[in-house]
């Protein structure tokens, strides 16, 4: 047939027969994307730590259940460093802090003689912390009082939406663990509180923390500066000033639960030493609780290191996780993906 | 007519002349359920302060209206004491420190020549707080220290449900103030999240604030000692320590606000100077605020007293709402309704 052999005809063919070849796509795909929308922890390998996330919330959850939780009861804690997002080769909130006496030397021509500022001005940060905490008040201090708390959240506004991470060229808020931002939405869509519970700074982890986690400022806890109340020009501001108001790490973290929440989290998630107290206080309440370790133990795709590092230390926390059996999630074997680009 | 002489069919007739008389009462019923259903603040009379109120809460949330404020941005903080419920003629956390210092007495011979407890055993409260804020830090000491959280809640739990108001002789936490959970439950309708913020103890107000008020523990912000985090045979628990954390009033409340919720309140309602800071807080920020002092004029249904009172001192702050036009309701004129149960 000459219709056969003209171009539009057989262009023609080729449409119907690339249909026809997708015929069984198209039927399974109902199929598929139910998978996927059934599926609350697509990036987590089926392992038991996914297991064991999905049973805990089908017990507390499921009407009928000896272990229904009341959904106003149904509160989880998140450590934010090394949990929510990477927190190699330093803390973000340290980099933020460097980033800033760079940006604030030009105003301060003493710092180039005056530790822990010379060295870091070097870009010697060794040097610079070989000064122990007292170094790091005095870098925090600089970098974290004497403004009001409203400019203080444009400077951290600026600094999340530019400042890049040295080695994956990422800005840091898109360093966030995928399989975690699914834990998050997960417990959410079933009735669940999220709350992030961390010792970095809470004025600090506002400013994305609801963007990037979906975690509004009344549910971000963490370390907190004093803040002083004034009327300049008869308006009110609050000024960040140059003292500790509280530490939210190890024991405070369950202080800061009770003073922030009231309520006893039924399961809790963290990574550190920093974070065994609060597992603990979460564990000790009655009923069904669960309590996560993520464990960093993939070199190639994020970062490994547990009991000797200084960032994050793994150490009692990962004893005492094995030995009452919390999960502890080993990141390389658990984890198909780690952050939304990708890997490190 | 026999029939209507004799006794039931009088009745009868009465019957149905008192059906005929209900009838005019039958036919306006449905505009009048209509028009409580719609009003929802019935316990206000209608002026100005009501009238505020409303207007407000329809200016920052009418979809279209240039001054629609997001959902999540709509933040409403409480006084507690004198402005959600009474305060006279003590503050009621005050009475349960008393009644709490008689039940420990036996435990405690020595109180018997120590001050501020011997007066207080023999009745003498004005003796017992001659000795300043060490008397009162004294008897809050032995009152809200010196046990777990869990077990502070219990004792709460136990006074709440059975001490008396002694005018009223009613539970304290009957002593709400009706027209007040009229505008928590109108702005929640209204995609508003209340929070208290109180001089009073947060563990204290906790135990009542969600039953009585609405407001969960972790909306429930106030003033607070210290903890400590401890393992008592591998149970974690709260002590409560003899050392105050946080005194959350006047300057205190808006670091306080900072502190819990990160976001300024576009409402804020009090009734005394300790809440003065907070008006202005929330008043300085921008686009369409709401600032309301309760004034205490109703000295028959409730008690009348601002600016020489001991206790819920109005003075300076009633001079800023009225120089600064904010709503300062009126008690005996404003409030139908005092207490859910009538009056005083």
């Amino acid at each position: 047939m000459i219709r056969s052999r003209h171009p539009v005809f057989a262009s023609r063919r080729r449409a119907i027969l690339s249909a026809l070849a997708a015929l069984p796509v198209l039927f399974a795909f109902p199929a598929l994307a139910q998978t996927v929308a059934t599926d609350p922890l697509p990036s987590w390998r089926d392992t038991a730590s996914k297991k064991a996330i999905v049973t805990f919330v089908e017990r507390v959850t499921t009407q009928g259940s000896p272990d229904l939780v009341p959904q106003a009861e149904r509160i989880a804690t998140f450590d934010n460093d090394g949990t929510l997002w990477a927190e190699q080769p330093i803390y973000f909130q340290l980099a933020f802090a460097l980033d800033r006496v760079k940006a604030l030397a030009p105003l301060h021509p003493e710092w180039k003689d005056q530790e822990p500022f010379a060295s870091l001005l070097k870009g010697d940060l060794n040097g610079a912390l070989a000064g122990g905490e007292a170094a790091i008040f005095d870098i925090v201090t600089v970098t974290h009082s004497g403004m009001t708390t409203d400019e203080f959240e444009t400077i951290v506004s600026d600094w999340i939406t530019t400042a890049k991470h040295p080695v994956t060229k990422r800005l840091y808020s898109e360093m966030v663990y995928q399989p975690m931002l699914e834990v998050l939405a997960y417990l959410r869509a079933n009735g669940f509180k999220t709350f992030i519970v961390s010792g970095g700074g809470i004025d600090f982890m506002r400013v994305f923390a609801n963007r990037v986690y979906g975690i509004p400022p009344e549910q971000t806890i963490g370390s907190s500066g004093k803040l002083g109340f004034e009327l300049r020009d008869d308006k009110p501001i609050l000024m960040k000033l140059p003292a500790l108001n509280f530490n939210d790490d190890t024991t405070g973290k369950p202080v800061s639960i009770q003073l922030h929440i009231g309520r006893r989290p039924i399961a809790a998630f963290g990574n550190s030493d920093g974070d065994l107290q609060m597992l603990e206080w979460a564990r000790g309440g009655g009923g069904v609780r669960f309590a996560l370790l993520v464990h960093h133990t993939d070199s190639e795709r994020e970062w490994a290191y547990d009991r000797s590092s200084h960032i994050g230390r793994l150490d009692k926390a990962l004893d005492v996780a094995q030995a009452k059996g919390w999960t502890v999630v080993d990141m390389k074997a658990d984890w198909k993906t780690i952050f939304p680009f990708g890997n490190k």
